[in-house]
């Protein structure tokens, strides 16, 4: 916080390069490098504005302080959706945010962040590490100026919050839900009217009636926004959003400025909080359930078969549609459902068949 | 491979202070430190050998190369089980293997491995970082002269290769198995003949006859060794290990020796291969498995839901066993349990609900 108070106070300039001719003489002499990361998430916010944070640690511990990122809240130096523009156009050096939300300018970035009935959290991983996405996010990224790294995981998400129980794809028609990607073109395809805002925006709007139901991420997040005001009903599981990934984007100039080494620290940094975040959304997301449901009388639902067969056999129109449309996202696609079709089957062996499992028997007071 | 052959010449000293006067003079103008590691693994095993490998190529990309680690197979310069004593000892700075090889040393290390009926790697994960394990298994490991970390998981194991059908615990007894660890106690408790062997003679004691059923690590791995050869019946799911960590153990006299910067370095370095082992396995295990099955005719079985519950019921027992003998062990399993509680709550809620409900609807022609 106080370098950050400080920095504030110091004129802080865009790219590396133009940086250093401003910095003060004590900095130039140690190599030691500035940078901003803007975000689109609340300064600090629990899993998320922290995962940013956590980067920036990492990467100033590993670079021995030569490179030292403050990190700011959505609003703070941009607003959240404007990140990537002041990433690209060289005002910061980076940002952390979704893939998603840079959909107008790409497409295909919508698949990054993971797609409806697709990957989880470890699949997606699997995909971006070992099965071709990183070089294909790569090539997006760069075409829009940056320089693209998964760092985050949201793991599967909730559904969402309704003031309403849902039965059926009906109960769908005409509501006004902020549901952002590809999981809003599903909603639209029900009839409904998705909307995307930041998370800041989401209980604002929600207050004001611009918006019926939401979506965010899960407990962990949901609570400390306080989403279970307005809308009682809590809806698993999250179809649309089953393993966001996170991303961390740089300025291509700015990332080809930097020494070996501290490529090597920011790769790998990126890479632990992939992981960090993840687990740390892992660990916590029960607690705020529980919180959710006794202390604020929150009901727990769980989407209907038939709701789901529904959403999904939609999805599926709405991915042949965008990748018929968009030469990107049909190489994305057929690289998703290529890797897809392996995963299930051995995610059914392994993870699904054992978690099965350890429900035939109380293995503890605690099953 | 040139590195390894230069310092094979060379001499190769042990601990970083005294490696620091038997270096050339360059090397020590420039700062730089030679450190080594052992592993259980034969060199460059896929996905565990070359997990040892990717996290010394990360330490020396992160330092600038002023730390640079060769990995030796298990064998090249010690035994695999006995690379927790050379470590320990001094004789390298660092070792590679997994948990539970370590158990003579510190029972409960077998918890930090993973354990019967527990938690999946993501939720492995989630403890470790998020739900106290690492401090648990940061205390078991000084006690032993390391520095600890989880340095990569391989994902819910298979169960193993049989020679007959498993149709009931009876198939078990006297069943002499390769299967360490708290699996092993499991086997033992239903009367086989559990055995903890390195990786590499597990088809050598199959060739012998010493051991009549093994498990090893799942369809990449096994299909590696060539374990088909020996037994065609080839289980799922690995009950005994459903979120399998590796260990990253480091001489804690040279762990300490390190600059602040370089721990940082070492430290993201093995978060990061933490979940890029695990994505490998994801990302190759099925490819594997079907290269058994329709090339050498490798018959795959589920096991039957009273053998699991059986094992389940037998798992409670010894797990309680345990804790009761040592009470690092019921620290660890009181944490554990707490923590698998939470864990299966929100599991079920979230990636257990999704991966049913994309199996509702054939999504594509590849579901």
């Amino acid at each position: 916080m106080k370098r950050r108070g400080f920095l504030k106070g110091a004129a802080v300039a865009g790219l590396a390069g133009a940086a250093a001719s401003s910095l003060p003489a004590p900095a130039i002499s140690q190599g030691i490098k500035r940078w901003r990361m803007v975000t689109t998430w609340p300064k600090n916010f629990p899993g998320l504005g922290t995962g940013a944070e956590l980067l920036a640690q990492l990467i100033e511990k590993g670079t021995e302080g030569k490179l030292q990122v403050t990190v700011f809240g959505g609003g703070e130096v941009v607003k959240p959706f404007d990140s990537m523009d002041a990433v690209a156009g060289g005002e910061v050096e980076m940002g952390h945010g979704a893939p998603y939300y840079w959909k107008q300018k790409a497409a295909a970035t919508q698949f990054v962040t993971g797609y409806p009935f697709g990957l989880s959290a470890q699949e997606q991983n699997a995909w971006l590490q070992y099965g071709g996405g990183q070089e294909l996010a790569d090539e997006m990224y760069r075409a829009m100026g940056c320089k693209f790294f998964p760092s985050g995981n949201t793991g599967t998400q909730m559904g969402g919050w309704f003031n309403k129980e849902i039965n059926s794809l009906e109960d769908y028609r005409g509501l006004r839900m902020r549901i952002p990607g590809l999981g809003g073109e599903v909603v639209k395809a029900a009839a409904g009217q998705p909307g995307t805002l930041p998370g800041a925006e989401i209980k604002p709007a929600l207050d004001a009636g611009e918006i019926e139901a939401t979506e965010w991420v899960g407990p962990y997040n949901d609570l400390a926004f306080g989403l279970h005001k307005n809308a009682k009903y809590y809806y698993y599981p999250g179809w649309h959003e089953p393993g966001t990934t996170l991303d961390n984007f740089i300025n291509i100039q700015a990332w080809e400025s930097l020494p070996d080494d501290q490529k090597a620290v920011v790769t790998a940094a990126n890479t632990a909080v992939n992981q960090l975040v993840l687990s740390e959304f892992v660990a916590r997301n029960n607690d705020s359930l529980k919180t959710l449901i006794t202390k604020h009388g929150v009901v727990l639902k769980q989407f209907p078969d038939s709701v789901l067969a529904g959403f999904s056999v939609l999805a599926g129109q709405v991915v042949n549609d965008l990748a018929s449309s968009d030469p990107m996202s049909r190489r994305v696609m057929d690289s998703l459902l290529g890797f897809r079709k392996e995963a299930l089957a051995w995610t059914s062996l392994s993870e699904t068949a054992f978690t099965a499992a350890r429900f035939l028997y109380s293995y503890s007071e605690g099953n």
